[in-house]
């Protein structure tokens, strides 16, 4: 492999990632719009406002934590990605079309808390934005198509497992939040403080080049 | 050529790119923006809001998908782009300026969707798209003004065609949309689609620089 | 340490600074949107309504300059951090989601500008994110658990007190702004202004590679 | 000099770059908001509806050129700078704030299209931006603070009367403005057609890192 062919994947997958954080902070930030600015003329006024958007606030939060956690995942899978394919650009973006759509379930879940549709709707979206995630990951792993031959099986294992985490628990939640919605936002809630806590555990293992 | 001139030509294009890839990258987010959030108060109601949107729900998609397929025409041809001229900047930001300006045609053709005229609109606005593109890549390739001069007549001009494709297929699409709206979008599916197919058939070519 | 480790931790890094980056410029940028679009017939009407629109033009500079301020401490504070762990991402993503947020309490005091309640919202906001800044490098710098170990405490110590300053003053006007909130205004208006001198005293101390 | 100064110089430079490229970005996006979508029952309505919005895509496309044309003396003038210090820093957010606000006044212009004070303040918004970046181009190269010590002064001239050009062109249309607003966009559109005239002619003079 000679330096130019390794310059140009250096370009094409930087690219890729830098594509791929614009839309992830471009949704986290498009998130906000999802709350309607209450006008009042007094402070108990307001207060009730604020009051009645609740769920909105529940649903921001709980997507921006789901959004970065995929982030979490994209971030550490792709450190092991050293080449592309035309097949990961496209899985990379159909992950992204449910990432940039994120903001559309996040708004009309929080404008119909009590509706088992609106809670489904959101589950499916970030289910299948999981789904996505582990088939880029499958993809790249699998024969070691598109990362160093010597990664571990191990490694490629544990990092399937965990993209493929989060598909369940959105799938697994479809039938509770048919049964009840706000049980299934509790079930979405327990499984991010999870994720939140397995972030927390990683150690630094790495070293920044010196500059 | 020296070694300064070298870094101030990456400091150049890398800029070039970072700002298209966060226009690409708002684009594709700011799309959603396009979806009105309906409030229901029982499931068969909020159901019935969110089936009248499937015609925005519809443009939606398809204008993401012709975002990812225009960015990956971009990224495979400013992968053998080497200098650039103030042409080059001006014609990226020519297509650019339509790559931007494409949410408001998605939002009119979502809700226009038995309009002649917004399919039209939205046509042109990806013929135009696309044919400046092709322009860019003409510019940058005829004589080798701006990319390596042992490159391959072959691949120049392939990624001419190629980028030159979707120029055609929009507008060929014009008259169709002015006999049957529905039909153009059609077209514009199939051919998204066709791209698809293209897109997961390129081969793992380059590897990145070990990191 | 490898080169390869070292290579990984470059990569984590960089999208942890792109990402931030990105929200950073997206809350600017859409700190905009709170600001509504007067349609009037005559000059006198549309002087008329935007003048009416002064609170919001006032809290849309506020934040402005309080989100580059959050800029600079993180700019100057990741300089020096070498590694990353989960622990970072999990605080740097908290301060992010009030960065994303901050458009939201913008728009509401500027609504409600006579408002203490509006005006609490919008400190604790600040507040906040500032907190979680600090805290971000604490954990990054004590016991040099991320930065390099010769740093020296002077330089840790700045560091940790400038960004919890912040903090500080944006904690001690929330009984400001339950007195009068125009005078929690005033107070962070000095607080900005000041960081601006010390902004403009920092010194050129480093030099860009020959590119 | 050490090889570590010079690394922290490249990491804050590039963090700049990243944030204003950033803003530049989604400014340039953002602008489509501006546009609102008509929603017609017949093809003679929409057309109706979309020839009422000229304007209105009249100042959205002058507003896209004119921040192409901003990021390109940005982009021309960070070529030579070496080094930052806080007050670059402070200058730098000073223009982005305003570029960051251009949509608003876009959006004030486009609804008020006969009105002077929307003329006015369009003008004044982008005056004030271009003398922004021409002080941020003065402190850097002014006793080659910021740049190399052996730039030429016949560049830092050019490059100086190049970004203050845009300021008196648009200090220059307020009159213009007060007196007809339509003449105003008249010496604006011949403003930036006559840049775009500069930019094509800019020779390909630099290369890119071989990759």
């Amino acid at each position: 492999m000679s330096g130019g062919e390794r310059g140009q994947q250096a370009y094409g997958l930087g690219r890729i990632l830098a594509l791929s954080d614009g839309v992830f902070a471009f949704s986290l930030t498009l998130l906000v719009v999802s709350l309607s600015v209450p006008t009042a003329t007094s402070n108990s006024t307001l207060a009730a406002q604020l009051a009645d958007e609740a769920p909105t606030f529940f649903s921001y939060i709980i997507s921006f934590v789901a959004v970065a956690s995929i982030w979490y995942g994209h971030h550490e899978s792709f450190k092991y990605i050293r080449r592309y394919d035309g097949r990961l650009i496209a899985l990379n973006f159909g992950s992204l079309l449910l990432i940039a759509f994120l903001p559309f379930p996040t708004a009309v879940l929080g404008r119909n808390q009590q509706d088992s549709l609106a809670a489904v709707l959101y589950a499916l979206t970030l289910a299948v934005s999981n789904l996505l995630f582990a088939a880029t990951w499958w993809h790249a792993s699998h024969g070691r198509r598109l990362v160093r031959s010597d990664l571990s099986p191990q490694l490629v294992r544990l990092r399937f497992y965990r993209t493929l985490g989060g598909t369940f628990v959105f799938m697994l939640s479809i039938p509770v939040a048919l049964w009840q919605p706000i049980a299934a936002e509790i079930v979405w809630s327990v499984f991010l403080v999870a994720i939140y806590v397995v972030f927390r555990g990683s150690p630094p293992s790495q070293h920044r080049e010196n500059h």
